[in-house]
């Protein structure tokens, strides 16, 4: 299945779960949608935080892509969706169409989902794909670059990694810095804030095997986890784990 | 100093003590000196183990470098010499003239030491080499792959590295993989069977803080470990930490 084809799936209501794991070797991305007035601090955001939240495209004044996916449509081609409201999710929906205003500026930044294709192909397996379940991922203490309004901490992902193959994964995922690139920690949760790795704050919970050594990368979901702080009156995101999937392939940001 | 002024002072006796911050950016290599009659079976041995022991040179019929440092006299411009027998260090030298018949070949090995000043330079400072001691070195339960009559366990050196720049200290040594590239282990001494990581068998001990995570390299005295289940009965090495210092620089080994 190609990514167009999952995408006429996704909006034929046909396919409304996590996206790792489909369309080997495309890039996919996180989307975080608000209201113009705060659109360009957003953006500011995300610059001066951008091991967390690579800004791939913005969005205005339509809710077609051009630059992932020529004219795919935001309100309804990614499977899950969350609204948010005073920074709590009060829905999640397949289709935003309803929602839709050229008030609102749509904001694509990219997914570590993408580089898992080289991490498989370089002979290192991935749980929540073999599994075919949500990448576990977690709030920590790790502060954001405040800008304006936005504030918060990193959220990151989570991929148990057999133990000599860990700096192998390092190596792989720091040829995508526009998804992420290398992880943050190596091994050790507790120095980042996490108590407890088996209670995922968004996904599922995976086993970490003996011989295996968890790995954190930041993580797309942090602009949602930011609105906590924040609190706008209103803002649409991807639900975690349910990505745009776009067109672009993994090479085209391969450095 | 440059690396032929420091060769000439350890030829002189001026300079007996471990090479680690010495000559910024010069390729420094291990050494490992046994008969003929073995020395097909060791160069073999180490391109079936070449993460651990990375060939660079192999003298022979002479004790003079030709392609590491042209000229450089190899009985004496290295600051110190083990003298192994049976498996055992019988004694410390730092000239080993006396021990030389052209019966002997040299096997120069690549080292670790090559790749910290681009650590440094990447901002990843290295306590063994801000405190002046040797870099603490460990043995293993990590099994060399066996030929002839060569076999044994990999020793690995040890650097504590700041939570936040362990991915990045990967990514930058993977660039010197004649070197040993990355790190074979990141952050459980206990996964590759060191159960006191404050007491290493080569070298000195150095402070981990509470904000950092111990990284291990395979060591280029993972022969002389080897050297201990093969028990030949005459062997000369480098004493560990004590390196050749090359007239290469680190960048023509860059990949």
């Amino acid at each position: 299945m190609n990514a167009k084809e999952l995408r006429k799936k996704i909006a034929d209501g046909e396919f409304v779960k996590p996206t790792a794991g489909y369309c080997e070797g495309q890039v996919q991305a996180n989307m975080f949608v608000i209201p113009k007035e705060h659109a360009s601090s957003f953006e500011e955001f995300t610059k001066k935080n951008s091991k967390a939240m690579p800004l791939l495209e913005v969005v205005k004044e339509s809710h077609y892509s051009k630059v992932l996916a020529n004219g795919a449509n935001l309100l309804n081609e990614l499977p899950l969706y969350n609204i948010i409201e005073n920074g709590k999710v009060v829905k999640q929906v397949t289709d935003i169409g309803e929602y839709y205003s050229d008030d609102l500026v749509f904001f694509l930044i990219g997914c570590s989902f993408t580089f898992e294709t080289s991490l498989i192909k370089s002979g290192i397996p991935l749980r929540h794909v073999e599994q075919g379940v949500n990448v576990p991922m977690y709030s920590t203490n790790i502060k954001l670059n405040p800008v304006g309004i936005w504030k918060g901490d990193m959220v990151v992902s989570m991929r148990p990694i057999k133990k000599e193959r860990v700096a192998d994964a390092c190596v792989v995922t720091s040829h995508f810095p526009n998804m992420h690139g290398t992880p943050i920690q190596v091994g050790y949760p507790e120095m980042i804030g996490i108590k407890d790795i088996s209670n995922p704050d968004y996904g599922d919970a995976v086993d970490i095997k003996e011989d295996e050594i968890p790995l954190f990368w930041p993580c797309g979901v942090t602009p949602q986890n930011a609105l906590r702080d924040v609190k706008l009156p209103f803002a649409i995101t991807h639900a975690p784990g349910h990505m745009f999937v776009s067109d672009k392939k993994d090479s085209d940001y391969y450095i």
